[in-house]
């Protein structure tokens, strides 16, 4: 049973033969007379150490091996650096249409904005805010809840809850919670539905939820969601602006600093050079990638865990990983940016934020630049509304986005000096943010190969960071990890 | 920021050229003095259709395409056809290590094995099986489930409900079953616990749920349970034997079908060929696999549904597909044989089939062959149990089969002449057996696109059918379908 003539033979033209190395946008193929040159990037190249992703994770690594003295080479797919983070412009203003805030717990992220002499700069939310809980809408002052005083205790005794049990999970060890097994068999849905008894405030946890993981409580453990909330410190400190994740934006742009970590690298990245296949044996790793081959001692994978089993290994990887990465989905967010001539909706004492159960959005934030102008306001489609939303055009959007500034801020907002919009979900290199969930009954079991090295192969990527999971933060340190075990290993082979 | 040195240029010598054209089992590389020939493998091909994977729905789509007068040629990246039917040897005697049952309403199934010679023989059940829930042991005649009484009204009276439910969700279209969004956002453990009053009936719900889908009932949605009754008929029908999904084995195996099915299409079949690539413009796809690049006017892809992101599309998959993929992991199921001299647990009255909540397995059937020898036991880990046996030894796994059989059917069980097992979840091909399963909220939102095809790629698999999701049946079926697909294609573009 094999393909139909084995033997038939054909005259390859030189042409058919450039067909089948390949072409791509460096280097020329020269082939001599006799077949002894091909085109340079197909020949195999060699490194201490191969990074696959020049996102936060595989940046940070590249750095430090190479601050320690090795010969390393990060291999992206894409055409730029930064992973989830990523620069826009609205308006002719530079914006994050990735990752973007940054919270004072956020330690190593801030020493790199401030190594690399970029600034931060408060969220904005002097005035009102809007919330829409189950079709009640109220203006709560700054990031007030809006829930009457019944929802806000019911509300606060929950959250209580759940950071009384987030504290016990262990970081490093979540699956030794106590009740794990439990724990890990409830989705975050079921546990909010058997202890919340209020529905406002069961719809506003299900909203932040959304908001901060961008997935929908029915598809998370509730055992992962208590893990990431003690990663994360709290639930409000995932939640809020003052004093948490979302204190701070960069004035520059968090994109300017993957600008930055990407130029002090620009010996060390090949760019459009998706790695297709990872083959390691007794003596060395071989990457195969669209833009040739590489061979080193060790590898870091950086990329989104779920895509990181995209790559053909040989040997292939060990179950427990596999089943990890299928259990593990992507969230889902398009983040939706509109420009004003000024942030209109201050002069009513509105401060831009709203938290909104009903689609498309699950809340508004206020983003003008210091300067004032132009005024802002940045959206997030998230979870299950995204999976409405994704894949349609821009102009779809748009509209629908335009719509809902109208009908909470005033008719002044149907006239958008600009629009951009980043439909994370698409893309083909992370398929979704933030970052990915772990549905019920993984993490007491196979995630607890989750920093487990396959071979020559080790693991980066915030997904695998014990603090700040899923967060830029998550992802310098899981890159700092990461270089302990290659250099540990390196040591080892001498 | 780029590779380092693009201009540095290496003589490669001709053997260096072979590693980079690869090496494969057929054909050897010939390159003339002036490169003009090369190994044919390496060359183009051109086919009406190709299609990935040559288990029964590529199998299935591929002789219908041949019947239709089309050119086709199926890649396997397997060294074998059939993908999760698979043969194997137990103490010299061919068995299934995949896929091994047949049922009364698996009509095409039933019919492939007709026209092909192959006979049914009725899964063995005479006798007493052993009922293992929440601790109590019981020995029910035949099918019994053991339950007391009051659990067994209860368990009756839930499937009842689970069936008028599922009734309900239209194959073609669940997500507009009767409040399919409430459905979908709970879990089947969710809505076991809400509407289970029995602590046995509700352990013996999920012993069956597990033994069905080989996913734990906390990970899938609800609104995929219901349809998957359905698809499959109903609960009782998943479940049985008599009359059943389980009610015949295939006399020469199941695996028998397979190979006759590859030997009639060997010449249409390249084994050893994984797709890495599909890639389309206007005038046809190119699919590139380990064997070569073949091109084509429409492709079928007839892998697992949440393996087929791991091929590079270009252009990419829409978003939605994706993120399908992503919330549909596969199952887990280890297939355990062992084989004695003489089904001895007969002449002790029973048949020995088992129901067991416990750890390490589900269930174990007897498969004995019609002539009463060798006696065979089979037996599935399943779901989380799975988790916990995938990727360790044979070894290990024996001991704890072994050890089971003895503390069920007797000391006798502690000498087989033989034992083997199938760790499906170690396959680098299937990744998890038996289907895959959706997660919460899924069904109702990406779930529609399941069969849209991308362009010039069309979807098969078992996962895509209607009638007998997951089952063989609904694989062939799954093949009708696309083909009939592809025929309108291939007409509509002249």
């Amino acid at each position: 049973m094999n393909r139909s003539n084995p033997n038939e033979r054909k005259t390859v033209s030189r042409r058919d033969l450039l067909k089948v190395l390949g072409t791509g946008a460096t280097g020329a193929l020269t082939i001599s007379a006799c077949g002894e040159r091909i085109r340079p990037h197909m020949e195999s190249q060699r490194a201490d150490v191969i990074v696959v992703g020049a996102g936060f994770a595989g940046m940070t690594a590249a750095r430090q091996l190479r601050q320690a003295g090795k010969d390393v080479f990060i291999l992206e797919a894409r055409e730029r650096v930064g992973g989830r983070v990523k620069g826009g412009t609205l308006a002719g203003h530079p914006v994050d249409v990735g990752g973007m805030w940054v919270g004072p717990t956020q330690t190593k992220l801030l020493e790199l904005l401030k190594e690399h002499g970029l600034h931060t700069t408060p969220q904005f939310e002097q005035g009102k805010a809007i919330s829409e809980i189950n079709g009640k809408v109220t203006y709560p002052e700054g990031e007030g809840s809006g829930l009457d005083p019944a929802a806000q205790r019911e509300y606060e005794r929950v959250v209580g809850e759940l950071n009384r049990l987030s504290a016990q999970v262990p970081l490093d060890e979540p699956w030794n919670a106590p009740g794990a097994e439990q724990l890990d068999g409830l989705t975050v849905e079921q546990w909010f539905r058997i202890n919340t008894r209020n529905a406002d405030a069961l719809e506003f946890l299900r909203l932040g939820t959304r908001s901060v993981f961008t997935t929908d409580p029915s598809q998370m453990s509730f055992l992962y969601f208590l893990f990431f909330l003690h990663s994360g410190d709290n639930f409000e400190t995932l939640q809020g602006f003052q004093d948490a994740a979302q204190a701070y934006l960069v004035k520059e742009t968090m994109h300017q600093l993957a600008v930055k970590l990407g130029n002090e690298l620009s010996n060390n990245v090949v760019l459009e050079a998706p790695v297709r296949q990872i083959s390691q044996d007794a003596n060395e790793v071989t990457v195969k990638s669209d833009k040739g081959e590489w061979h080193a001692s060790q590898v870091v994978v950086a990329v989104p865990l779920p895509l990181s089993v995209r790559i053909a290994y040989d040997p292939p990887l060990p179950p427990d990983r596999d089943i990890l990465a299928q259990h593990m989905p992507m969230g889902s967010v398009i983040k939706c940016y509109a420009a004003y001539p000024r942030p209109f909706w201050r002069e009513r004492g509105l401060n831009g934020a709203t938290w909104n159960d009903s689609p498309p959005t699950a809340g508004f934030f206020d983003v003008t630049p210091s300067e004032g102008a132009p005024g802002i306001l940045v959206a997030f489609i998230e979870a299950q509304h995204a999976l409405q939303w994704t894949g349609k055009s821009v102009e779809e959007r748009r509209k629908v986005i335009i719509d809902k500034i109208v009908s909470l801020f005033g008719p002044q907002g149907a006239n958008p000096i600009d629009y951009e919009d980043q439909d994370w979900p698409s893309d083909p290199w992370s398929r979704g943010c933030y970052g990915a969930s772990m549905g019920p009954g993984i993490m007491t079991t196979v995630a607890k190969v989750i920093r487990e090295p396959h071979g020559r192969i080790h693991w980066a990527g915030s997904e695998t960071s014990t603090k700040w999971m899923g967060y830029i933060e998550g992802a310098i340190r899981s890159g700092e990890r990461v270089v302990e075990e290659v250099l540990a290993e390196l040591q080892r082979a001498g």
